[in-house]
């Protein structure tokens, strides 16, 4: 396989162009520029077939997903997505798949303004890794360890779609007709809250994405935090495509416990309420308080319309098994 | 398998720390400073076992190679190493192997004072992903294309130890004794030529290094610069076990044609010949001029001892085949 073709035919030039990229793919490596006061965001992500993405996805909706799940990490420590890098593994050289692969990446990078700066491409089993970049002002990172006792506890958009999607992609599940492309589509084609993410800087004191279910992340939040929470389950929020879906009680699990969500977990002081509800106004991103944070370390308390919740995880099955 | 723990066991805590790094392996991205006035490099390199190290290869050798490699892509750009990026996938939590290759990439990230800030670990086969960055004083980059007629073509250490080194592991080919580690070696544990690449900014119009050989590195460099080249072959650097193993014209073809030297192939004009080798006094990497810059773009004009040579590449196999 020559790689070198590959990266030049099909995605270099696709690539969206940023003016702080001096030197892009086709030399021994990218060359960028980072503009005083900002500090840089860098993480990676990868999607092997079978464990991340089913065997039979589409090339775009890999990218997409490979994309959105690094995009959505940047979200969630408050920064803006810049450039990304790609590795990508392929048994074959196939013209289409790589030209519907390259189109799902620039589509998302277009509507992020961000660019595909370098990379390498190698013939083995089918997986993508993506490493993005993207920028902080100084000293405002979201990180998951400031939330303080008494602070209120955010998610953004609905939670447990994803999961909910993985089953009836699997068949696993059957909904309504008029449901399945919204479900199938919010776990192929995760959005990643980007703008909320931004917004979120000097207001949340912590913040983490939703990509292992809503208690693993929020057990990471505790954890990193040492501080506990207080949970009300009953205002998790579902979608009507949940609601209309399945039981109430299996809603339930899918929101507690369901995976590939990427939605925001995060972390406000209850003065800033208000100065949250203005912010995101403009972004136009659902929010919901769902709980408190509390002094006691690790300790997480479930409530049901004010009553104890008992929760045993029903033991969600990603393509990993 | 749990991704958290393997990071945080195998990796976090044998991290080598730098104070540009504010938050490193734990939370969504690192994030970490650029200080002014310099700017970014990003490269990105995949191994895949039976195609880029062998299926017996140490996880020691693994973990130094994917780095090694990395470091060389900065190298070649003029960049100093700051920071990389693991992408993990293996089998199997084979602790042993986990233990022996955050070993091996540890120590040569201590050498060079690299900060392994974030990644991710998947199952599946076997394979490395790196991404690593550094800095480059603004407008300092060594590029490919920077290259003018006149300039005099150098490269560093010697060239072919690492394919005829291929050939000893394979059993391809029959050494002497005592040349034996020296030429796996050069193979599995690579020195990427870090000081030598920030040494020539500022001197050399251009620079790559060789991993896929020397013929193909240099193509690179004329197509990119769109000049020609004339190479003395009698020229080209062949270590003293290069040359106690193998007839000459082998030798020369091991030099031409064999890949993973990661050695660093570069252009100066004239007029700075004794800068450049003033300056790399101090880094103690041997250099060699194996050529001239020349105007007609593409065309490689090749000389044994003034008399015009003929190559047929005789066709090397990579692990690849």
């Amino acid at each position: 396989m020559k790689e070198f073709s590959i990266i030049d035919n099909y995605f270099k030039k696709r690539s969206y162009q940023r003016k702080d990229v001096l030197i892009g793919i086709g030399d021994d490596c990218a060359v960028s520029s980072v503009a005083a006061g900002q500090q840089l965001a860098v993480t990676t992500d990868t999607l092997v077939k079978g464990v991340h993405f089913p065997e039979d996805a589409a090339a775009q909706a890999i990218a997409h997903k490979a994309v959105a799940v690094n995009l959505s990490d940047l979200a969630a420590m408050g920064a803006e997505p810049a450039w990304i890098n790609l590795s990508l593994s392929v048994p074959e050289v196939d013209e289409n798949w790589l030209d519907a692969f390259s189109q799902g990446m620039r589509e998302l990078c277009e509507y992020y303004s961000v660019q595909l700066i370098g990379g390498d491409t190698v013939q083995g089993p089918l997986s993508v890794t993506i490493t993005a970049m993207g920028f902080i002002p100084e000293n405002q990172a979201l990180t998951r360890s400031g939330a303080k006792p008494g602070d209120l506890l955010y998610v953004t958009g609905t939670l447990g779609d994803a999961a909910l999607g993985l089953d009836v992609a699997l068949n696993r599940a059957e909904v309504p007709y008029q449901h399945r492309d919204y479900l199938t589509n919010r776990l192929h084609f995760p959005t990643p809250r980007v703008l909320a993410g931004t917004t979120l800087r000097r207001i949340a004191t912590a913040c983490i994405d939703i990509s292992d279910g809503t208690l693993a992340e929020l057990g990471h939040l505790l954890r990193m935090s040492q501080c506990g929470a207080l949970l009300h389950v009953e205002k998790l929020p579902l979608s009507p495509a949940m609601m209309e879906s399945t039981t109430p009680e299996k809603a339930l699990d899918y929101a507690l416990a369901g995976g590939d969500d990427y939605e925001l977990l995060f972390c406000v002081p209850e003065e800033l309420k208000g100065t949250l509800d203005r912010a995101l106004l403009h972004s136009n991103v659902p929010i919901t308080c769902i709980g408190q944070m509390t002094g006691q370390a690790q300790k997480l308390e479930m409530q049901l319309n004010k009553q104890p919740f008992q929760y045993e995880r029903k033991g969600f099955e990603h393509f990993s098994g």
